[in-house]
């Protein structure tokens, strides 16, 4: 069996594989670029890792898992330029380096270039991995649709906020390990659970981050400490304390909503010392908590040997444990 | 066998069933929109048609052709929020009708939904079109990308440019043409006629499209005559007049190159009489003949009779006899 870190390293290979065969020119150039600039490699990672809990043979995961690594990086590239977002991991995006007009035009290649490595794997499994990397694709589009609309509205439900971070994020992760569970070969049964697997995981890894913006140890999230509230983003956090706050609490949540001072300090200080009053950094790690124990139960209910769920359990624990 | 009215009455209708099924709430507003717009329906058409050649059952062609008009439009919907054009078909496009965004995101749903499309039919043979699909739609990225490049350059090559339209027009014809032949059962050599027969066709359309904006009447074009000079858009005519050109008539043909004139007639009547004196005209003509003959050359060959090869041969006629 690999190991995480030997999973990484074969992932890692076969991006730069993939990389030295698009080369740099033409629509190419952009994609080389965005997947050159790294990322954890979590989605390809968890996929191979979810094959293998069911089989030693990957041969027939490794191309897909890099289509889902692939097509996460396109919707990034199209995602920065809706966002109008300037940098990526630290560099210029993909529409600032080049233009907007490329980044669509590139962004479109490269969901082509994913679905073309979802086709290079076992063939009579593919029509049904097909279906499910179809799906998924579809659904990170609503939930990106989801968040744009969100942007105008005030009225936004802890329910709808939950159903659009499952779409943009969790039913990817979801996907991914679907697929790496039917090409190991897992039973129907098995397979579903390694969906829910995923998409429990993703919400938990996502609400951590929302947590992680406003009460995590900045020099190891690696940016401005309460970015969200000084960009008024909807996250778990603000529209829960929006829901259980009363009276001046309410009123001073709304009054700093929309402003944006040159000195944000005091703004952040302020919600920040409502969302401690109220609780919601507790109240948002037990659910955080909740999501990841309901992704335990299903790891526990595999068809499995306990050895070969240890490395997923430690990948889902790394992945939640940065900070509590 | 169908006739083609019947084909285009069939695709009419599942498209209208495709629309219905999407309706008109986000995501999918646009993608209704840009399908209700209409156009001849040519491509899923020849994919019908194209399968009709080897077999009566055409069930299994009737998906993967929509999935080819689908791809088709996808490329318009995003095609023109680079070239930044107010109209598509008379109607607001649809980045001016939303914004920029939606047709982003909507494009990339659409794109997701083609593939969709494609995969409902025979499971068998699903691999083999997929890959045709695939290296299509690549390619057809491909030939945007060097459209958008050539406006920035002016010494591009005739063969260039025919390399440029075959990737951008040709080779969705030809792909569609090709999984169409494979569904309906062909022998590899007579699915790779099919092939070769959609890109010459294509090749034809597009040269002929470039005759029609300065030569063509009017009223049939249904747009301004001579458009393509007004834009010094970069046609067939365009560079082999810049080739073929001496002395002042190429000065005069540089000299209007770049010019935006508020009056554009003057403009259109120097450039047009230099066309006509070079005999670009006639040339334009028998390079459009010529990609016919080759067209009619693979259809001869095909391994299937001739009571069968009667619509596809008229349709291409009707293609291309517009004005010749």
């Amino acid at each position: 069996m690999l190991s995480l870190p030997e999973i990484q390293d074969l992932v890692s290979k076969k991006i730069d594989a993939f990389n030295r065969k698009n080369g740099k020119s033409g629509i190419y150039g952009p994609i080389t670029y965005i997947l050159a600039l790294g990322g954890k490699r979590l989605r390809p990672a968890l996929s191979i890792m979810s094959a293998q809990l069911f089989s030693d043979e990957l041969e027939d995961a490794i191309h897909p898992a890099l289509a889902v690594e692939v097509f996460h990086n396109f919707t990034l590239m199209h995602d920065d330029i809706m966002d109008n977002a300037p940098l990526r991991r630290g560099k210029a995006t993909v529409h600032e380096k080049w233009n907007s007009n490329t980044a669509i035009l590139s962004g479109d290649a490269m969901m082509i270039q994913a679905y073309e490595l979802l086709s290079k794997t076992n063939t009579e499994k593919f029509p049904e991995i097909f279906r499910v990397f179809n799906q998924t694709a579809l659904e990170v589009c609503e939930g990106q649709q989801q968040d744009m609309d969100f942007e105008k509205r005030t009225d936004v439900t802890l329910e709808e906020y939950l159903e659009m971070i499952r779409l943009k994020t969790s039913v990817l992760l979801a996907g991914a390990m679907k697929i790496g569970a039917i090409l190991g070969g897992a039973s129907k049964a098995d397979a579903d659970r390694m969906y829910r697997f995923g998409e429990n995981i993703g919400l938990a890894f996502q609400l951590l981050d929302d947590y992680l913006d406003v009460f995590g140890d900045e020099a190891k999230v690696g940016k401005l400490k309460g970015g969200d509230i000084i960009a008024d983003k909807k996250t778990y956090l603000q529209i829960l304390a929006l829901e259980n706050a009363e009276g001046s609490n309410k009123e001073i949540i709304q009054y700093w909503l929309g402003k944006k001072p040159k000195d944000p300090t005091e703004k952040v200080r302020a919600v920040t010392s409502i969302f401690l009053e109220l609780q919601i950094d507790k109240l948002v790690l037990e659910k955080v908590k909740s999501f990841h124990q309901m992704a335990m139960v299903d790891l526990a209910a595999l068809e499995v040997s306990e050895e070969r769920k240890a490395s997923l359990r430690e990948l889902a624990e790394q992945m939640l444990g940065r900070e509590h």
